[in-house]
Parts: structure tokens; sequence; C-alpha cells
């Protein structure tokens, strides 16, 4: 099982291609579609926002009442959200398009949105889009970077990654890209990711695998805290690797899930690492905590703290904010029995044992928070749970991508 | 019922004081005494944290267990947190001191902190700071502005109001001085705020009249969402107005529980005015609501957003984040029922409405976001209940306090 290079085209039968539609100003590229040769097992998760855009409650029934897709049409630089039953019309006529175009039907199209919110998509420029990539669409490697440099907003590197492994003799291939915080005309960090492979699975098995691999990556990170109206992940699995069809839990969904993971935590980490504004990745990891749900709770508070990134920003070991930001996750535990390290490429040091400062050096502190990669491991001394989380820190450039975007 | 001039000192028989004890560095003043001439009920709130600092571990079990406090000992500089057995020792050190000064039991001191997590006090000077304070107590109304001063952090005004009123034809005064987001060695946001009484009200009262209070003050401010391992509110009565002893519910106690009101929004509204970095005061209404706890979940939600908070000090009508933001805060909402207005002291604009955008001119949206102080009024259409939350704008000034404070 090991990385390969590429993306979304890696498994067998997935085409891609990205083009500049006219959505963004400035012929920047606004717009890719994902195609697989047969209809695909679909499975996907969806924002938990009550606020939901247009696109998410498309994508949403397809996945759960048809469960199968072939293609996938997104735009960068409006997110149709909060856009009302217009809104809900664009999805419906991007769908009847793209089903024009390829030749297969509607109901086989997905849709996924990111940008401004409240604004109506410009549907001739999107429709004139779909028409336009439809015989552009190839499995190259490069196509599969267009489409993932599509989908970017203010991300300042395009994400894709693959995995490949056998089963039963056979070559399977798990591709993915993402896009994580950004915006136009500024608006909130979505997430969208687009998985690929060419495994036979079920979709019952497909929806689990996704379902319970996105809690242990996507959802453990943040850059702000604010959780989208358009937060999409969505996994097509065409089965022509020719594997044995996966259909119940055993040896082979193991390897699949693994796989998946993967991608999934490498998708996952570069989102975090460009956050917006940010100039380092932060992981948290908790370990010897007392149970999953304690250590996931304690994770994600650390890593949402804004004053905790702030101070990772500034290179310092300000580690009161950590314990602080421990004790209002809402998770119970013992203050005195908490061990932090710091740890990058610089070096590793211990800087709280037992609930209170270590004799560390403030410099060599400073050294290790320096790198482009930080972690806090944090060791709860309580049982034998882990669970890690990954954000950015939070800096001048985050405000000014935010507040001073007319600029 | 009105407000008038002064703090802590406005109520009969309370003294107070402010100065330089050398906690701080560059003669700043850093430590407050308050004393009442007799032993007062006390009541308190205390911060949520698990992590709770040395001084909110003694001052919880006094307002616990003896219900009655005489002298509160306040430092700046340092929070006396996470600091173990130590940290501890120095609150009954610093309580001996004062008692020892003051002639009275230990038992009523009750001590306070503020500043860097992890340090341990320099016990000397606060305990000599305690017996430079004791000759100069008084209560004349620049003592109590002296105390409102030392108790600042990175705070750039103090924080004193006081609300007289009549209680069967005696007056009645209740004072209050606070202290929002700071630090000196950055650290975090700490609240403290000490209020105090002439009032005759039993400790049982006292204690209902201002648990039932901070839920809607001092509970709906954030300035950046981190709970502080400090955050404190005291509340003394030492009875000496002398109007009848209030003991139940009735009418003396709901007009003291509306001057208590009073004094803890002034205070609370300041707090998050004068928030880190903050160029102004953010207010979010929600009204029309279904529940309480729904209006409260969706104020709170809206007021901790680092992304409607980057909006706002843009000056951006970026209303697509309030909509996302009410969507994530875990309550139920119906999206397309609601209307939102921007009011402020140069005018008021309707921007969405019944979840869509209004056809509303963004410059004079702009200008009404300029303002000093910003309302988000929100109608839910969905009931008759009402909440309010105040905070403040993200800017440059919040990551430059936060991050870059070795410069």
């Amino acid at each position: 099982m090991e990385y390969i290079s590429g993306g979304v085209t890696a498994p067998e039968g997935f085409q891609a291609i990205g083009i500049a539609a006219g959505i963004k100003k400035q012929d920047r590229k606004d717009m890719a579609m994902l195609f697989s040769k047969v209809p695909a097992n679909a499975a996907g998760t969806f924002t938990t926002n009550v606020v939901k855009a247009a696109p998410v409650v498309w994508d949403r029934r397809i996945v759960q009442e048809n469960k199968q897709a072939q293609a996938v049409v997104v735009n960068s630089g409006i997110a149709n959200a909060c856009t009302g039953k217009e809104g809900m019309d664009y999805c419906a006529q991007t769908a009847q398009a793209a089903g024009a175009a390829l030749g297969i039907e509607p109901e086989l199209v997905l849709c996924a949105s990111t940008g401004v919110i409240g604004a109506q998509l410009p549907i001739d420029r999107i429709c004139s889009g779909v028409r336009t990539m439809t015989p552009l669409l190839s499995d190259s490697e490069e196509a599969g970077t267009l489409a993932a440099e599509a989908i970017m907003t203010t991300d300042t590197r395009k994400k894709e990654t693959a995995v490949r492994f056998t089963l039963g003799g056979k070559t399977v291939t798990i591709g993915g890209m993402s896009k994580g915080s950004g915006m136009i005309h500024p608006n909130m960090c979505t997430m969208l990711a687009f998985l690929t492979t060419d495994c036979a699975i079920s979709q019952e098995m497909l929806q689990k695998a996704l379902s319970e691999d996105i809690k242990s990556t996507y959802n453990m990170i943040s850059v702000d805290g604010d959780t989208s109206t358009n937060d999409t992940c969505i996994l097509m699995a065409n089965g022509l690797a020719g594997n044995e069809m996966i259909t119940a839990p055993g040896e082979d969904f193991d390897t699949f899930c693994a796989a998946l993971n993967m991608v999934n935590t490498w998708l996952a980490k570069h989102m975090a690492a460009d956050g917006e504004g940010a100039s380092c990745l932060f992981e948290v990891i908790v370990e010897q905590a007392e149970s999953h749900a304690q250590a996931v709770t304690l994770a994600k508070s650390v890593v949402t703290s804004n004053l905790v990134k702030t101070a990772i920003a500034g290179h310092d070991a300000n580690w009161g904010r950590i314990l602080c930001a421990m004790g209002y996750s809402g998770a119970e535990f013992d203050p005195e029995k908490v061990d932090l390290f710091f740890e990058s490429a610089n070096g590793t040091l211990q800087i709280i044992s037992e609930g209170v400062a270590a004799d560390y050096d403030e410099g060599e502190a400073t050294h290790i928070l320096s790198a482009e990669a930080v972690t806090a491991r944090i060791c709860m001394h309580a049982g034998e749970e882990t669970a890690t989380a990954w954000g950015c820190d939070l800096t001048h450039e985050y405000i000014s991508i935010n507040a001073d975007y007319r600029s």
C-alpha cells in the first residue's frame, strides 16, 4: 500500500478536467468535471450545518436514494448557498446540461459549489462550461491536476493524492482531490473532497467506509471553527479494478479502509496546512486518554483555540493556553496528570510535567515551534485511547483575507 | 433607578485602593484591595473551566462554606493558575497577610488574580503590597477608580459603574468594577468582576440574584471563545443601606435584581467593546425565537464566529457568514424565515429577508457597519423569545497582542 502520483484520475476508468468558465474574475480556473466511464457506487458525507447549500441538498438526495453517480460538476467562485428555489433549480439545470453532454441520466450527475454565499450562479456560464469540458475529459494525470486546480478558492496549493494496493491479486487505486479554506468574494472555509476508486465495493460498504473514515480525518481538521454550508465529500467506486466485490466486513474491506484513510489523512492534513493565512501545520495528538471521545474532544478544543493558534503563530510556548483550552472543552480530566511535549523537525521538548511547567528552555521551545509543521503531544496518563487533530496557526494574513478583501 | 458616577466605593461602607506592587514591569498598578467596614454576605460565580486557578478554588470554598467576606485582594500580572500546591499556599498566605493587616479573620479574605498562567506569584511582594494598601484604603470615588485601574491587564479603559435606587424609603447602591481581555506576558482573556452593595439581603438571595443575572450579562459576552481558568465574579452585600433585609422573592428582590442587571450589563458591554484588539462593540440580538435557549445559542454562535468578526472588522455586510454561524450553532430553525437587520448610530438596514438577500445598498451597509457600536438584529419569526450577546470585531491588533508580544 503506497502513495503514488496523481489524483482523481489515478483509478481505472475515471476522467477529469478543469477550465476557466468565467465565474471567477481574471480568467482563473473555476469549473471542474469528474466522469466515470461506467456508473459508480456513490457515497457521500455532507455539512451538518442547518443552512445547507443547494448542491448539498441535491447530492445528498442522489447518494441516499439512487446510490449511484457517474459525473460530478464543480464550480468555485459562488457557493450557491442561501439561494432559495432558484439555487435548487440551477442544480437541476446543471445536471441536465451535463447529462445531455455526457449522454447519461441527469440523476447520475452530482453538483458541488464553493465561494460566496447568497449570490446566484451565472447558470448560462455553468451550462456552457459543462459543454466545453465534456470533449476535454481525459484520464491523464494532468487532467486530474487541472480539476484539482479549478476547485481552489483562496487555497495556495492544489491538493491531490492517490494510494495503490492489491486486493485478491488485483491492483486497486483510490484517488482524491480536495480544497480547503478560501473565498473569492470572501466567504467561508468550504471543504470539498472528491474521491475516486476502481475498487469493486457495494454502495453500502462504500458509505460505511467513508462515514467511518471522515471521523478521524476531515472531521479532525479546523481552520477557524466555522462549519460551512457547503462541506461535501464524495466517494465514487466504479469497480473497474476487477477485484471480487466487497459486500461485507472482512480483510478486503479493512484493506480498502486503510487505503482510504491514507488518502483522506493526506488531503485533510494538507487542507489544514493550507488554511487561510496559515504559516504552519499544527498537529495536536492526545494520547493515553480515558476514552476515544475524550481524546477527540480535547484535541479539537486545543486545535481550534484562537489563543493557542496565535501563540503558535508567534512561536511561543504558551502552554497555559493549551491546558486552558483542554479545561473548557467539556471533557472531564485531571489537569495534574497532564504531560505536554512540543515536537517538530527541529526537535522534541517536554513543556508540562504533571500539570505544571517542566524545566525547559524558552529559546529551545521557540526553535521547535518555528518549523513548518508543529506537533503538541498531550499525554493524559488516564487510559489507552488516542486522537489526532490538525489545524493551523492564526495570523495577520487570516485577518487580511477575511476583513480587508476589498483592498 | 439610575446610573451614578463611581464604582465599588459608591455603596455605603466599602473602601478600596489600587497600587503598583512590583508584579508587573515598569511600575504599573497591579494590586487592588476592597474592604467592607462590616462582614458582608458574599456571592460568587466562577469559571467552568476544568483547570481552575488557585484563587478560584480558594474563593469558591469561602463563598460556598462561609458565605461571608470582608475583603478582596486582587493582583494583575500573574494568574496563579496551573501552579499546584504552591499556588494554593500563596492564597492562604495572602489571606493571612490581609487578615493581619486589616484585623479580620483570614477566612473573610477573598483572592483574585489575572495574568500569565503557570508562573508563581512573588508572594513577598503580594504580602508587602497588602500591608502598603491597608492604610491607604478609602471610600472616595478616586480610590475606587485606582482599584479599577489596578486590575487591568491589556484592557485599554477602566470599567466601573454604579446604580442607585430606593427600597422601602432607603437609598441602596450597587457598585462594580471589572476587567476584560488582556495579558501581560500574553495569556488568556480573564474576566474579573467585583460588585459591592450596601443592600441588606440574605446570602441565599444574593447568590440567587447573581447566578441568574450572569446568564444574560457576563455569560453573553465573548472576545475570543477561550474560557479562562480565572473567571470570577464576586458580589458583596454589607447591609449598611438599612433597608429591610431581603430574604425571599418579592418586589424588593426584583428591584435589586433589576439594579444588579443594570450594573452587570454596563460592565459586560464595556468588557466586550474593550476586547483585545477590538475596534467596535458588536451586539447580536436574536428576537422572535421559539425558545430562550434557542435565542441564546444562536446569538452566541454569531458573536463568536471568527468569520463574522473579521467581516465586522472590515465593515463588510457579509451576511452569509451570519446565517452560516446560526446554522452550525446546534439550534434547529428554519433558515427561510430569517430576517436580518444591521443597526448602528449611522442607520438601520434590512440585509436578509426570509433567508435570502434583501435588495440593499452595499455602500449604505458599509456606512452603518463603520460605527463604534454595531448591532445585528436577527428576527426568527418563530416565537416570542429574545437574547442579546455582545462581542467585538477580530482585528490585526488581536493577532499582534497575542502572537507578537515579544516584539
